[in-house]
């Protein structure tokens, strides 16, 4: 019988840690820590900072597993993704195992909140339906938007407004949405903000966020997204990876 | 020369405040507390309880005021919340400047984050525009939308889908947004997802989420929609106040 604990842990600033992610990572028996492939290291040994700071004597024992890559051989974008998470959900049930007897409770440290853009909560799936665990609790963090939002001293909404929360490709796909005057965007490695120069939006721009390196534009869309581009592409040559998040607004009287 | 913290405590849960939270809150000169009519009172305790817990010796003071009520005289939807936010500004103005001597840095609770549906950082602009304070940070914090997710053990968004963030009002207003598979409403005292029975849609309810009486129902909307509403009336005539969110979600084939 052993209890999974998703804890959020916010997207790169240490303050973004919550009291009840401490106790969760403090109670655990077991702490899975996934290693990135591309990230050089550098966001997993942000995590395993934060675990040396805030677990208290005796501190769990802390497992790192590497996370696989997606299978490009795999041509179905559904059927792609399934093979990753079955084989994520095969890395947590190893590393759960190694240890000899089940543990009463096991955590697992995930980027922003377990909610947004996010599978640990489809791979727990997996390992409730076959019985590696017999419970699900997730514990919320900071996600990259509300970093993001922080960061610009920037309100999410405008008054009593929506707010569209989507990817790069959702948005290169479908354009701008009818009647929602903000879009937050993630996930975009391809700039898809590029498509939409000739509206009349304003960016908000940020990558790194919560980080040291915390990077930040704003303006008139057509104004600043060649510096966007040209930012971007020279951090992310100089760091090897780069995550970014923007919001895009229409004047309120469009 | 005041620098104004508004720092985001989550949804009522203790183990929602970041550690980035307390640092602020113990870093502040002064603590603003707001205190809303309709809450009887236990939304204020909770954020005092709070204080007490976290505020390390030599506290800093706690100022509670008490928040204006909007103008029903103002007939005008935008003037109305405008003079309701310049209202804010001044007791604001009137709590800083009681201590004699401009304290250097202030620090707001804020529910949930400040940047979702929350009108601090509009307020915080028209002190700085006016000259009260030099400074606006934020504090980012957990948010509805995030406890409700957690509770639920759900993702907010499908696999690299959308996701509508909306008011029970615009809801209303608007009907089921084209192309967008789920939708999350908060702000809605006059339950919009009734208006969506007809529709092959699953819902997951939660109300004062975080606190000890969370309450969640969960199932396809046309099914459990006469038990949250009843469970909901009941629970507001019982506390005297409901806070409550929503996620809305059509099945992934339609
Ligand atoms: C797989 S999603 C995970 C999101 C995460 N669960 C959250 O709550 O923010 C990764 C995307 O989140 C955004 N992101 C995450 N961390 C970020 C950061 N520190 N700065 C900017 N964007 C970030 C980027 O858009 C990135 O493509
Ligand atoms: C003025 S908005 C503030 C939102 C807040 N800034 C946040 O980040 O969640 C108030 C709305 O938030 C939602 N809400 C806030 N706290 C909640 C709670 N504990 N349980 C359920 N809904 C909540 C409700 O939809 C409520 O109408």
């Amino acid at each position: 019988m052993t209890a999974l604990y998703l804890v959020g842990i916010g997207t790169g600033d240490p303050g973004h840690l919550t009291l009840g992610a401490v106790a969760a990572l403090n109670g655990a028996d077991l702490i899975l820590l996934p290693v990135k492939a591309g990230e050089r290291g550098e966001l997993a040994a942000l995590r395993r900072a934060l675990c040396a700071t805030h677990l208290r004597d005796p501190a769990p024992p802390v497992t790192a597993f590497e996370m696989p890559e997606r299978d490009p051989a795999i041509a179905d974008y559904d059927a792609r993704v399934r093979a990753w998470h079955d084989g994520i959900a095969a890395r947590w049930a190893a590393a759960m195992s190694a240890s000899g007897t089940a543990p009463a409770s096991v955590a697992l440290l995930v980027w922003g909140d377990p909610s947004l853009y996010d599978s640990t909560l489809r791979i727990a799936e997996r390992l409730q339906a076959n019985g590696a665990i017999s419970a699900v609790h997730v514990v919320p963090g900071i996600t990259a938007i509300q970093a993001l939002c922080a960061a610009h001293r920037i309100p999410l909404n405008g008054i009593g407004q929506p707010v569209l929360v989507t990817t790069g490709r959702r948005l290169r796909a479908d354009g701008w949405p009818a009647d929602i005057p903000t879009v937050v965007v993630m996930l975009d490695g391809q700039c898809a903000f590029t498509t939409l120069l000739d509206r009349n939006l304003h960016i908000w721009w940020g990558a790194y966020l919560g980080m040291d390196r915390e990077m930040l534009v704003a303006g008139p869309l057509a104004d600043v997204s060649d510096r966007i581009l040209a930012e971007r592409q020279a951090a992310r040559d100089r760091h090897g990876w780069i995550m970014d998040t923007y919001l895009l607004s229409a004047p309120a009287d469009e």
